[in-house]
């Protein structure tokens, strides 16, 4: 059999591209600099329009050397199934992973309230509606963080399909795709509540 | 309501704990430092005893820079649901994260066959059996590296859960959880070949 050469990993090229794949993404990797070596922290983030918002605790190494000014990169990356091949070189993964480089921004008073919201309304949509809004206290002990998406500081790539190339057909190749989902609502105990619109909205789903 | 402080979220100390991290995940970040800047790239991994092992094209930028002696951070982050409390700022996560800091090491030889071999029973466990082995052009085309796994370069972290504090009864509070799992196979066309056990063993189940 003619072996098959195909190009299923690519980068993206297209700014719609990045926003669908960092759309995707709940959990981002925050990786900066201190003392010559990487410093890295997982984050929940957002993407509001042309930034990219994340937010944690004031107690956070990575997240206040980030504050302070510090070179960062923002990096996602989701694994959308095993890509099986003839071969274990030819072996891969199908995935969609994104990149943005630069230095953030510490927001703070409305902006950082803003951000908040924004990071809400993206991570569990419709819940603002159903809870209190932040107290002084809370803004104050959250450090809230923007990076900007310019039009040089991102790469995106994502590979899809099956091997790349295929020399035997008597050898199963093809792909095994994963998938997630959200499973359904455990409530806490003691509660005198339905499940609300902005849970059931996502359970079940995929996520 | 008297307010509920519990201690959801905490610094796994034992490696048996890292090790289930890391074991869970197939994909993390390679992190590294060039000209004073993160530089990221999602990698596949897989952890051998006291060792991660990432591998990739020689092409990588970030694996060429780790390869050359850079200190690098292999870290990864699983999302298990969001924590829905009766505030945004209870509102969280639940995850597992670990980083492992270091030196990689290059492995060439029968030691990057070892680690490639390894690597495939990881990730695609029974596959080996299943296809032809390594050809020396394709071992030269394949960057292998490990990293040690030692007392003290590695931190990881565990939230587990439903909110740290509620106020309200009243509000609905919970955990959603996310579930991954792998899907049916899709086939390339043109083959001549039954699913192999290497695939059955994994399809439909979790992820």
């Amino acid at each position: 059999m003619a072996e098959i050469k195909r190009l299923p990993e690519r980068a993206l090229a297209d700014r719609s591209e990045l926003d669908a794949v960092l759309d995707a993404a709940r959990v981002a990797t925050l990786s900066t600099v201190a003392d010559g070596r990487p410093l890295v922290v997982p984050v929940l983030f957002a993407r509001d329009g042309d930034r990219l918002l994340v937010h944690g605790s004031t107690g956070a190494g990575a997240l206040r050397v980030a504050a302070a000014g510090a070179p960062i990169a923002v990096s996602v990356a989701l694994l959308d199934g095993l890509v099986y091949a003839d071969s274990l070189f030819e072996s891969s993964a199908n995935y969609r992973s994104a990149v943005v480089s630069g230095v953030a921004t510490v927001l703070t008073g409305d902006a950082a309230r803003e951000a908040l919201d924004r990071l809400s309304d993206a991570l569990m949509p419709g819940r603002r509606a159903e809870v209190r809004t932040h107290l002084p206290k809370e803004l104050a002990a959250t450090l809230t963080l923007a990076l900007p998406i310019d039009a040089d500081n991102w790469t995106a790539k994502r590979r899809t399909g099956g091997p790349s190339a295929i020399e035997d057909p008597t050898v199963w190749s093809g792909v095994l795709p994963l998938h997630r989902s959200w499973g359904e609502p455990l409530p806490e105990p003691g509660m005198d509540a339905e499940v609300p619109p902005s849970v059931r909205a996502l359970a079940g789903g995929p996520a």
